[in-house]
């Protein structure tokens, strides 16, 4: 079995999650949660970053971070399910994994500033600074937001925007209708995105 | 030709700047600084993330982050020169970039701490977790130090101790002396490590 190391809040961890359903290989996944908060956990020797999600393989190697464990979960169930093959989709799928990557980054960074900082330590100009990323993650999104391809740049998305859900009152879904449409599309034909809605 | 926006001393930007020069590439691009505190630059547009490094294609496609476009250069160049093809040494070498670009983050979001923050507003609690990723990733590069091959995985080790180098002091080097030799090593066989030495 692999054993996959994750917490049921994390963006990335889902992004894995849903990849692996997707790809048919839950049965082959054992989820051993994570607690990233803690000096202790065994995580810290099994990804040196003490970041979520980590895939253990059955020879002890540990894989590492969410985009490597999906491109090897695609690999797993024969190639180019996920991640296209050819160089013209590739690189933007690629990049639209980023962006969505990236936006949920800047959301969890606003999330650390009142998690590790007291008020007082707390920063405006950073928390608007990250904030912005989101913006302007949401608005290229938005002018671009694509229906129907399952791939690691939709995945990536749909969990960036859940992520805004969980953690910001779903505050981008009054001003972005085009992506509200994509996630309510892509979860119609993506049934692990409920399955792997937060507690779960 | 490709314009490479990134600016000098990013750890990110460097990884790709040697790859370029590792793989034949550098006649094929335009490397154009950008200032990424600036509002208005127009990266911003380019990457709404407003971050470097960020590639634009002929046809107006913008790659980012560095690992998308290190493979896209990868790819441009034949295929798997930096890259491993077989799984068996392609997933490591992946996962060995993703542990030293994690190195590079976390040596950044400490330097942030002084550049974004008022001194009331630095958390040692916040660098003191930071910094935790960066001494157990170097212990684990350490163990694992690998000579001869040049792939993404030791290109971005070798730029994330080059950052090491340039913000902290090389402090790194008195208790890493496997990681000095592999770096001695990587420098003498690629050229352009020293060539894109801050602040060319």
């Amino acid at each position: 079995m692999l054993v996959l190391r994750s917490s049921p809040a994390s963006p990335f961890g889902r992004k894995v999650k849903i990849a692996a359903h997707h790809l048919g290989l839950m049965d082959r996944i054992d989820i051993v949660a994570a607690d990233t908060a803690d000096p202790n956990e065994v995580l810290r020797q099994q990804n040196p970053l003490g970041k979520i999600p980590a895939l253990i393989l059955e020879d002890g190697t540990v894989l590492y971070d969410s985009r490597v464990i999906v491109e090897y979960l695609d690999h797993l169930a024969g190639g180019a399910k996920i991640i296209p093959a050819d160089a013209a989709t590739r690189y933007p799928v690629l990049a639209a994994q980023a962006l969505a990557d990236g936006i949920a980054d800047a959301a969890l960074l606003q999330v650390y500033e009142s998690r590790w900082r007291d008020p007082a330590q707390q920063s405006v100009k950073w928390t608007t600074h990250q904030q912005g990323k989101v913006d302007r993650g949401l608005a290229a999104a938005e002018a671009h937001a694509f229906h129907g391809a399952v791939h690691v740049g939709s995945i990536a998305l749909a969990c960036a925007l859940g992520y805004l859900d969980l953690r910001f009152e779903g505050a981008w879904r009054a001003t972005h209708p085009r992506l509200v449409a994509f996630l309510d599309d892509f979860a119609a034909r993506v049934p692990s995105f409920e399955l792997t809605r937060f507690p779960s």
